[in-house]
């Protein structure tokens, strides 16, 4: 179960070195100054909660029980959404219900979902545009102190869930999209090795892409490849250049994979 | 008064993942390695003081008894301006003398001023540009230590003030300004809830504003909205969109409030 | 030698808050959940190792004895290139062989170099293409635990040099480039105060510099001046401006220094 290893990661949409996410840490170490903080990120593009879940779903997984996650990508701010803390593999996540966290059930269930409900575990008082502050950073602080998470708030039996949009699988293709443009130019893809069965031959928008490899440095640079990236995804990639910026690539453009 | 809890939180203008940032962590880690660094943020405009007033003001309060803040945005480097340490609501703050601290001291007195004088405290070399890595970063890290304040120079009397610029308060209506757009495309005013007094009528540059509300959630996607924000001043914003980019807000534009 | 102080500190090429840094460092804290992990840069321009090497001569002296840096800048990623632990001035140094980091050696020789072979230290499962996460970053774990650097693998005898671009000194006149611009628009050159040797006459590109000051503040906000910065570095800066935006500076651009 959840014990506290003192490490309080936060990822949010704030933007890197706003006045934001300097007030969370603030809100965070004023319960417990010993808290130790960590930045994933303060850059997930505002209110997105997709690219919220890719993320999370790329990061969550490499971190050591006990660690307590601050995420906050909240559309919904102020109004009526709850806040949860969630356990997984013995680390507690503090998010808004907003589904971006469920990718993560696909690969292991949840241990325990709870509602925050405790208001003595929050700032005294609380704005209606910040809870991220007010609200999400003290009960962190006091999670990283040692407060059982059931002292939060009552066992939640139901969350919204979301998913990252799946390929569409034909008898002689597969139908995908691009996720995620990483910030070497590389287009990651909702294709995955198991669904592409190692076929080399690879649409994305009008483009074809013959060069399969298995990474980077198999070709040479600046020829535009398809490879199985580092979260298991088919992806486009230009080596050592941007892939986005060669071939024109956005989120949401479809990648088509035909089977051999 | 101050105690250190070993927290040194670095607020510049350097540039996210500059060497310049890194350069100070060595610089109060070389001192103490025990130290706990944490960048609050290193992407304020440079040299723009009336941004870092806007950002200390949002953020110190936050903080716990006992932080170090180092906070370079100077303008002035290496030519006579002082370097100050500015104890604050039992915080250490080392800063150039240039005012950019100072608007805590509407919420609160100042508990002591010093001025950096004891070269012991400093780095063996000093650089004419750059006195955050050389001078501030080492006497961060001997405050983490335990060295007392009033160890690191005398008493100063004197230091230069700013403030933010104020609102025009007329019979029917309050003058404003954008002060800071922030990373939503949010645009942060100078005007309070105090001086609106619940007007809801509100208008920006050309734009009227007739929305006014709690939280942003209070509105459909892509409505133009005021509210009080989070640092308790009235702001403008597009619902899940960016006020600043939808109606082409910078700061310094006037803002004005009719009063009912 | 080398004795852990727990420190991690990063700096790499993937992007500030991407999920590969947040990656990165869950993968150093599973392995060791009380490292201090530290944030140097992921703003490196992609696979620019020039860059790298720059960054690194700037910052890695700063650092105290026992500093773990994890340093990936890596075009070779997935191919034979080796993967190096660096022993110098008592820090060690985690980074693919590709030479950005032997700049140090005309500082100070190393202690040690040793190649990672030992499998034991790095995860269980290996990508094609993320050794920062799969390799680098568990032996890092490793060794802020105490694993001693030459149980990583056996000592290297050779690796991958390179070196700042020199100039080109002549009777009368010497000639370097822009290395760098810095996020103030300042232009850092090849140039050092040896190498110029007092001389006032500089011309960057097309324009003539005149102006030879000690820190920025010696001349009026918006002049053009040439100083040695904090690097002990030429460089050309607009004071309280951006040199790079007035003169459309951009690194390789020549630099010329009459020598009077």
């Amino acid at each position: 179960m959840f014990r506290s290893n003192s490490l309080v990661a936060l990822t949010t949409d704030f933007g890197e070195g706003s006045s934001y996410s300097a007030a969370l840490k603030g809100a965070v170490l004023s319960v417990n100054a010993a808290a130790r903080i960590l930045d994933l990120s303060h850059r997930l593009p505002p209110q997105d909660r997709l690219a919220a879940a890719l993320f999370l779903d790329d990061v969550i997984p490499y971190f050591p029980a006990g660690t307590i996650h601050v995420v906050v990508v909240d559309p919904g701010v102020g109004t009526n959404r709850a806040l949860l803390c969630v356990l997984w593999r013995d680390q507690a996540l503090l998010v808004p219900d907003n589904g971006c966290w469920t990718t993560l059930e696909a690969r292991e269930p949840v241990q325990a979902v709870y509602r925050l409900t405790e208001s003595r575990y929050w700032s005294n008082s609380i704005s209606a545009t910040f809870h991220g502050r007010d609200i999400l950073g003290p009960a962190a602080g006091h999670l990283s102190l040692g407060a059982p998470p059931d002292a939060l708030g009552p066992i939640a039996d139901t969350w919204m869930r979301m998913a990252v949009p799946e390929p569409r699988v034909e008898p002689d293709r597969v139908l995908g999209q691009i996720l995620h443009v990483d910030s070497f130019g590389n287009a990651i893809t909702n294709l995955t090795a198991a669904v592409i069965a190692g076929s080399p031959r690879c649409k994305v928008g009008a483009h074809r892409v013959d060069r399969f490899v298995r990474t980077y440095g198999d070709a040479e640079p600046g020829t535009v490849v398809a490879l199985i990236g580092s979260s298991g995804r088919l992806e486009i990639a230009v080596v050592n250049g941007s892939a986005a910026d060669r071939l024109s690539l956005r989120v949401g453009d479809p990648v088509q994979v035909t089977r051999s």
